[in-house]
């Protein structure tokens, strides 16, 4: 039988004591921040926990890492110390440990039910970098923007010659960007219109207003745990240590911005005027029973990519939107972080092999994760063919976000008997302010 | 006359009392960082200077911004408090003050000879971003991958179609890419050499290896005061109150793993694997005397970014190299703030338009200044016309960088009778570690 806690969990809810992610929050307004894990409809304030000594393994018992004000000193610490957490949370959650279950006072003072605190950042985020690992969303804008029978050639080889380029999936490289790391928010938070130039017609100056082509992007990134120095890469077969876990993410773009910008340095304003993040980290110790394969990577990565053990997981992801004065939300679409061609230890192998340093608290997002299906596509920009289809939904179409729109992803993994999930990850579109 | 402080300074010195920019060190290997200010051939500690109660005026006097170990407090104080410190600093080191000058005991706290110190970097980043404002620059990149009939247009329009690329410089915005900021150090560190992935030739795999077209690419940053809040971009006319200051920058560059891999998502792994900072912040208020109009810009820039007053720097900029085993620097460069063609504020201003974002302390890179010259070129793609036209230095030639060669910035402005510079900004290439 499944391990169950003396907390009353739901069998459907996304944070049984199988799961139990790392938040920070504050129990009052006034309140200090501080870590927590989800459990049930409760955090448990793992400040208080601390605080009360129960963190007496060797490596947590005199560190005060849970009492900072968000995670990146936990994070910084390694999966010893991770495990060693986990460990003593599932005891003490467990429903036949009594140290927690039997004290009145410090539960208490340790557990607060979830709708009455308020949610921040779990980690402060030195540098945020967004790779490309879909093939499924590379070959779809391929297809869009220049037409199917180039979107992904034969050979998958990019053409030699610099300043010219090909919308092809990159099957030797997971190409990634850096993104904006002060405009990360947490889910709730409005995304305020961006306003910027769009490609002009013929020789007319660019148009400039708010974007007429909002978009949402479902995305996951993995939070780093311990980094590496400068000039140190890490390999490939030690990648998944410095992977604490995995949080939803949401990389708003604004479509007709980045059309005219990013041509060559990348995107830019096109995306830096938010990207909002799911309150809790799921960790990797967590996710291990949904442990899956990855693609067959063909052609064959170079050595510094090939792994021994190749992971993805299955993680179902859904995305809803929920118009302004309506009630309901209404699917747009369901896709699964397995359709991954890179694995997140690729990624973070990838990003270090030039020697390039990353922090505890450092996010990789994933890309948009596009399935295969026409309904699993992970934008607008796909679902909507870059608005030629509307998307037809209940009682209402959509090319791309309109003002008032509330976008929510979740993210989920089903076990025997119980529910890992990510919780939400949602923003609302409030108007450009002139 | 020119101001004058008690403190000799040689007439070519970058640090007489007209200059006093800002940096971070330590006194001793084993003191805590905190701020100074160079004078001549000291650096004057503003953490003794505070502690003194110098900073009398009414924003500084309860003050702990110089208590801290970087620069961020006193960046977002903004500019009144700029002005502030700085009158106090010019009249305390003035030849005819007797504070400073007549204190036995303060002085010897508070003068600590600059060959002594450790240099840190003076501010902690939380984001950098890269420009590409030298229209020389996009000129030149166009030439060399595309040929000159092709490398700008007279219409200087982008074509709409995305996923196409033009190497044309972007007349209508200053297009930017984000940069790393965890791996941004400060003047003298070592870089080691970058692994990575080139373009192969035909269907076989990509080589791999160390970059053989390592790159120094001249460029000056400004340094963010007060930040904006998300949502509410800057006005242009405002952006000057947003800039603490300008550092000479080095954003080395590996031009193979570029090249191959910034399709279509920008530079990645080509920069982030490192990136110096000389350690002098030099503030707008000591360039203030070198201002000069910034270039004509047609076609006229968007409402948003048409300043009422448009400023350039008039800042001579040198690049030498120092190859392994030889005494001397042979100069390669020789460029001029001045050629920039996007200002400063523009910058700024086109950053934010979409709500993004900045924060004090953060970090916004000119992107490589190449005047209209072949000796003004800043970098050697450039230079050499991507290894084509090996250089002919003194006694040795080269095409890109080799381990050993220590590559050294330096920027300064002509006054009448003395010099406002901004030091030096030194690496030096170590091999890749296997």
């Amino acid at each position: 039988m499944a391990l169950q806690s003396f907390i009353e969990v739901e069998p459907d809810s996304h944070f049984p004591i199988q799961n139990l992610p790392y938040g920070v929050f504050k129990p009052e307004p006034a309140s200090v921040a501080r870590p927590g894990v989800a459990i049930g409809e409760y955090v448990l304030d793992l400040s208080e926990i601390s605080k009360a000594g129960l963190f007496n393994g060797p490596i947590l018992k005199d560190s005060d890492c849970f009492l900072q004000p968000n995670l990146n000193k936990f994070l910084s610490l390694g999966r010893p110390a991770w495990k060693e957490a986990r460990d003593m949370l599932q005891k003490l959650l467990s429903s036949n440990e009594a140290t927690l279950r039997d004290n009145a006072n410090l539960r208490q003072k340790s557990l607060v039910p979830m709708g009455k605190v308020e949610m921040l950042l779990p980690m402060e985020i030195g540098d945020y970098t967004d790779f490309f690992s879909s093939m499924h969303h590379a070959k779809n804008c391929g297809t869009i923007f220049r037409g199917p029978a180039n979107a992904v050639p034969a050979n998958c080889i990019f053409h030699l010659q610099v300043y010219r380029v090909v919308p092809y999936f990159r099957f030797h490289l997971p190409i990634a960007y850096h993104g904006r790391a002060s405009s990360v928010v947490i889910s709730g938070t409005d995304i305020v219109r961006p306003r910027g130039q769009f490609a002009p017609s013929g020789n007319s100056p660019p148009p400039f207003g708010p974007s007429q082509k909002l978009d949402f992007e479902l995305e996951m990134a993995a939070v780093v745990g311990p980094g590496n120095e400068l000039g140190k890469p890490i390999d490939v077969n030690e990648a998944a240590d410095h992977i604490f876990g995995v949080m939803l993410m949401n990389d708003w773009s604004a479509r007709d911005i980045q059309a005219w910008e990013y041509v060559p340095l990348g995107p830019f304003l096109g995306k830096s005027f938010g990207t909002t993040l799911s309150p809790w980290i799921v960790t990797l110790d967590a996710l291990e029973p949904f442990a899956c394969d990855s693609p067959k990577q063909d052609p064959q990565p170079l050595p510094y990519l090939a792994e021994k053990i190749s992971k993805n997981y299955d993680i179902s992801l859904e995305v809803q939107i929920k118009p302004a004065g309506k009630e309901d939300s209404c699917v747009v679409t369901r896709s699964n972080f397995k359709y991954l061609y890179w694995t997140l230890t690729q990624q973070l192998a990838h990003h270090t092999i030039n020697g390039c340093n990353l922090r505890s608290g450092d996010l990789l997002g994933t890309g948009t994760i596009s399935g295969p299906e026409p309904e699993s596509l992970g934008c607008l920009l796909e679902l909507t063919w870059n608005g030629q289809k509307p998307l037809s939904l209940d009682g209402f179409t959509r090319k791309f976000l309109e003002d008032g729109d509330e976008v929510t992803f979740t993210g989920f993994c089903k076990g025997n008997g119980y529910t890992v999930g990510f919780g939400t990850c949602s923003g609302k579109i409030v108007p450009s302010t002139p």
